[in-house]
């Protein structure tokens, strides 16, 4: 860990969040550093170039909130204890490891739904020279994982509990990914392959397995634990993942622009969103046809016709109810919880997300 | 093993290969039932289908040589005894990570490379329905490597060996294809930037990493071998998969394409093979022109000129000269090895590819 005392990470040490913003942003240098000198592989300066600006252009610029979250969640169940500056270096690597992941999904899925931009700029594979060069980018960050928890994790006992993890998640994801795949583009669109059941799916392994379940048991096994017995724990993750994404859908058609920061697409896109899903539970025949008729279509009044139907159903006070008796429900299964401070992890991420706007 | 033994591999003991070929189909048929019930995704029928279509097409159709060569070389490192019914499965389960690793390379490399045709039929991506959900199915493909060495090897006392290998192997791999997609697509043509230097690379990590070396690691790990031990069977494995590979860009020129069972594109594809860095190393100024003039177009009149060409610096005969030293390299160091069961692992690689013509 020279290198950390070199960047005077040390001096960071103070718990404020733009501290550990920046902690976590020195950490990223050292890992990239660490990554464009591996010695398993013999760089030529193009191909060191060419890692740098993909990792600098994908992985650095999201909001982090996925890769900060280990760290706190893992200051959380320290009970208040100091952090060794080795615990503060590894939780960060681990929360990096969590961003690495997201960026070798994003790469990946914005090629597959033929995405224009992410993060407001082009999505990687548009960048002028790297093409579909950036299907091998997406294998390469997916591997930058295992060559970090290596580095630093190979002689800690939870070693082999982690490289399962993360190998699970990734693979929960995947599979998350191809039913949302095959389900909206297999064969013509069809409405009537929606449903509740296929949305909770789709949104529980392409999401919440890797978004939320993931820091939370990094955490764990940095504390020591057996994840085995945590499984009430991930349950409780898992289903606030499904939450989060359900807002994420009510948000595409009924939030702000401004607030959201994007234009929500969900309705041309025929997206199987928790809308369209409620919507067709609670439609009359009628409104049926009139779903069937615009859902999934690109002129503004397709779309203008689904977001009426939308609201004369009352989806908003649907999911009103339904965030409402979600939060209720997630805050009883916290408190009956055993251990204060797990309790103390799972409250600070369903704050972060109750009642978002954005 | 109660499925095995529910198919009878027990009665498939003996070593001849027509056995030890559908003793190892028997396993794919186990390996895939498991995936294709794995209790950590909750699959649709349509999804479990989609699977199973997706490994019968890109699995189960190769020639399984990296697959086979991992029983091959377990037997040998046994030196005759007979291996328990399990030792059998296992190895055979090696074998199919092999073959699924390379699965999934060759479906991204077929999307990457815009590739028309693999093994005889149309690349996974261009079948109907399928098109960039391939991109998905290749991550789904990486990651049954990892459910399957979980569900088998996790209570062996190699395991995080053996998942740090297939990782290192498959890092490498990813970096191999980086530079070979950088320096043949990045900017203009540019015959300037091939070297052997750089096609060594290339082919060092983009194939003879999990081609040559992963076989054997995987069998010496079975065997209860620390790898750290075998540094210089790593070598020459590496060594030998750089020569199988200028074998490869030798016969893609100078091959019956009978016997060889493809046309050979190397020249029109712009690739850096072997031949055409050798003939930068020996043209005279004029020949370069012609070379720079002819090389990477899709004319059958430049092609000729740059087979006339090779044929002027006597490439053929360059070739056998390297062919034969190679091979007394080979076979000076592996008499030298101190095992004669690794001896024997290892002539039995080289017996395989020394003056192959297909
Ligand atoms: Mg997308
Ligand atoms: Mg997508
Ligand atoms: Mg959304
Ligand atoms: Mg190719
Ligand atoms: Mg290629
Ligand atoms: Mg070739």
């Amino acid at each position: 860990y020279r290198c950390i005392q070199r960047e005077h990470l040390s001096s960071s040490f103070s718990s404020s969040m733009a501290d550990l913003k920046s902690t976590f942003l020195n950490v990223y240098s050292v890992l990239k550093s660490d990554l464009l000198h591996d010695p398993s592989f013999e760089f030529t300066d193009e191909s060191r170039l060419w890692v740098e600006r993909m990792l600098d252009y994908n992985v650095r610029g999201g909001k982090l909130n996925r890769g900060l979250s280990v760290v706190d969640s893992f200051k959380l169940l320290k009970e208040g204890k100091n952090l060794t500056e080795q615990e503060i270096f590894l939780s960060c690597a681990l929360g990096w490891c969590i961003e690495w992941l997201q960026a070798y999904f994003l790469v990946l899925d914005d090629i597959m739904d033929n995405s224009v931009t992410r993060r407001g700029q082009p999505c990687w594979f548009r960048v002028p020279q790297v093409g579909m060069v950036a299907i091998n980018d997406g294998i390469l960050l997916r591997n930058h994982i295992h060559r970090i928890l290596k580095k630093h994790f190979r002689e800690k006992p939870y070693y082999v509990d982690l490289v399962d993890l993360f190998n699970e998640v990734e693979f929960q994801t995947a599979c998350g990914q191809m039913i949302d795949l095959i389900t909206t583009f297999e064969g013509e669109k069809d409405l009537s392959k929606y449903s509740l059941s296929i949305h909770r799916r789709i949104v529980q392994y392409k999401t919440a397995y890797y978004s939320f379940y993931l820091p939370v048991a990094c955490a764990l096994l940095m504390a020591g634990e057996n994840l085995e017995n945590h499984i009430d724990v991930k349950n409780v993750l898992v289903d606030m993942g499904i939450y989060f994404q359900v807002q994420d859908d009510y948000l595409d058609c009924f939030a702000d622009p401004e607030t959201l920061g994007k234009i929500g697409t969900d309705i041309e896109d025929f997206k199987c969103s928790w809308l369209v899903v409620k919507a067709l539970e609670r439609c009359s025949e009628e409104q049926t046809k009139i779903l069937y008729e615009n859902y999934g279509k690109p002129d503004l009044s397709n779309i203008a016709k689904v977001k009426d139907l939308y609201k004369e159903l009352d989806l908003e006070g649907v999911f009103m109810e339904y965030e409402s008796k979600s939060y209720e429900k997630l805050m009883g299964v916290i408190e009956a919880h055993q251990s204060k401070a797990i309790q103390a992890v799972l409250k600070s991420f369903l704050a972060k997300i109750y009642k978002r706007q954005k």
